[in-house]
């Protein structure tokens, strides 16, 4: 059997394009499995998996626990609101004491960039990154690759622009890591204040205008404008973000092909997205949703499998 | 096999009588299954449910949570609080992104009134209204008429008085529809401040003595007076309902008869009913908890085997 | 087959040396057991646990829910934020809605001391106590007397110096209550503040200075300094503590042999104990925990098999 390169998923940036590959094609027969009336396998029936959220996540959470039903785990969910984190212990101490009780995968959000990084240099138990900050989020660009390759065939050579706010995103640098070793042009396009400094260091185009990105792309990866951001003063304002960077469905017409509208969700609705674009026959929002169970159950098999 | 009518259980306003005395008849076996040293089923074995609550509700969640445990789902538990839905996201992207999970039920409370009728017109899903607002809750209804037939045999020309704050009451309006539906005799009684301004028209008498109230009744459903509007200015007080509404054996033992006495809990005891009166021999307050959990699992095993 | 002498477990008080002893075999099985790749056994397949959390406590529920998980019982959570505790309900309502609904053991935690022994008068279902207040924490006191026996042999004869905030401590109470049934000498340390004054009359050796009683003892069982405490004005302040009581490797290599330390977590490193001296060869800190999931299940098991 295959096997990945690696003990834990922490990065896109750790992994291989032949990683890679072998994720969605597991994930192409959990895909299968997650259509047929009985749902569940028995591969990881002895393991058990503890979801560790120091930031809560429900949709994210969501889909592990539901990942990891399928595949007969057995689950304990940690979250920090309340527990001993609050008492002045260490991120280390908490997770030795979860792995103590026979735990044998850490799937884990943190605030802090390189919380799992860190925690993977002292432990041996496989780790799962369910988002460090605003650095990676690896499963979330595996299953919109994975949902790229699905409706469009394949990734490499294709063109995607990832529209919005760059510079706080939880998924924008790992979607550029997995797009770029699929082979596929990235560009990046939001208001210059949105975008991080170093982002012209990566590799990927840069572009201010959204109907310039929208003209030059295949699929749209448009992210979630904070809402929370709104009580502060910066530039632009929501009202501002919605008229120079909104898309909506006219806006999609306009443009001289079909292209593919993706969103990792939670949608603002009106903002940077407008419902008839959101819900409209291009758009493949509730595709990733689904395969983000099927994604999650490959990752989590494949490191399993690997022990 | 018998099906009930209805893909949804939205309310009693919405079913037949004839779906009810269905699920009276699944609830009586699966109380018997309930019985037993064994208490598990595997009848909703590849069936996974969603308890999606937008509003706390320890104990019906928990109910539901033990009737889908014995049917052998596979249960997935969703809470507002802190989730996508504080992100700005809309009811229906919250529960589509669930059910791309590819989740077979909802079970749904929500504050707001018809939220699960709303939802029921978008999605094929089905979903089981846990309470939305003041407005309809179901399964309490059911298992309060569930546990009257178990008492008194059946429940067609039974005098029940439903007695308290009639106005903020999530179970009233319920229990109303599901009593006429069965041929009782419905009355309410309560403060004229407590009581809602379209009373008139559901066709339930009205009294506002308490004492005429137990004299003409078989069952007193004796809601709960929320101690949280104590804070609030209004008529009467928490002193005042008591003295003129609170139900103690005292006054039980003076009427001419014995009645039932039901009370949907959480009790406040002292206030709306005295400890002597909820913990005799005429209350059968625990036992409504018990036929909850079989009534639960009756409505999500038809509502499944109806797909 | 042999029995525990008691149908809950509310404290190390109302048990014998005899269901210690009991209890410490059957964890000795169950440890083998989660040595093994199948973790898990059918035992409590038809038994359903009700964990019910009035305060938060998130190490200890985990330990128990994996406990309950490797044993196969059905397990419900029940935490009183957000519940129908705070809406005036008693603590015996609360629990007889849950027994209801045919749970058949409650797992309690309580802020106050004696809630579970209240309980146990009134209802039929097994208890364990999983701490009330500062009073009792019996499942802490046997996994840390279980962890001496199996580093040391045995926990008769042997000196155990418990050190730091007995005052306020959770374990203290039942680790001398413990280790007094097993014939352990014990000795409390730590400033006169932090010592209740109904100490003397439990039998055991008070001793101030942390020095004398390191050089005393086969183990020191170090509490944790409560960091909430720091912003009171109390005497000993956190810097002072650590300067007088604080327990470091140079300290422990001074000492003329070498003590097994034990710290029930979570750890304040720096505070009562260095890293060096947490991370050394000879704390047990991460085998108490590990024994924790075994202890917990051997005594849910000779509990449930009572019955």
């Amino acid at each position: 059997m295959q096997a990945l390169s690696v003990r834990h998923l922490l990065g896109i940036k750790e992994i291989t394009p032949a990683d890679i590959q072998l994720i969605f094609e597991t994930a192409d027969n959990f895909k299968e499995v997650l259509n047929r009336p009985i749902k569940k396998v028995p591969s990881l029936r002895d393991i058990t998996i503890a979801n560790v959220f120091f930031e809560n996540s429900t949709r994210t959470r969501l889909s592990f626990e539901l990942a990891q039903k399928r595949l007969s785990a057995d689950i304990v969910n940690f979250s920090a609101s309340g527990s001993s984190v609050k008492k002045g212990e260490t991120l280390l101490d908490t997770v030795n004491n979860i792995l103590a009780m026979k735990v044998d995968m850490i799937v884990m959000r943190h605030a802090s960039a390189g919380a799992p990084h860190f925690l993977s240099k002292h432990i041996k138990a496989n780790i799962v990154n369910a988002g460090d900050g605003t650095h990676e989020h690896p499963t979330q660009a595996l299953l919109d690759a994975f949902s790229i390759r699905e409706k469009l065939g394949e990734v490499a050579g294709k063109k995607i622009a990832i529209i919005g706010d760059i510079l706080h995103s939880r998924v924008a640098l790992s979607n550029i890591f997995a797009l770029q070793k699929l082979k596929a042009e990235v560009m990046v396009c939001g208001p210059v204040t949105l975008l991080p400094r170093y982002i012209s260091a990566l590799g990927v185009k840069v572009e201010l205008n959204v109907r310039k990105a929208l003209e030059w792309c295949d699929v749209a990866n448009v992210l979630r404008i904070q809402l929370e951001r709104q009580q502060m003063k910066y530039f632009p304002s929501l009202r501002e973000y919605t008229l120079y960077y909104g898309i909506d469905k006219k806006l999609l017409d306009s443009l001289n092909k079909e292209i593919v509208i993706m969103h990792p969700g939670p949608i603002n609705r009106g903002v940077e997205l407008s419902s008839d674009a959101a819900d409209s026959q291009q758009a493949i929002i509730l595709n990733q949703v689904e395969n983000g169970v099927a994604i999650r159950m490959a990752v989590l098999y494949l490191l399993a499998s690997r022990v």
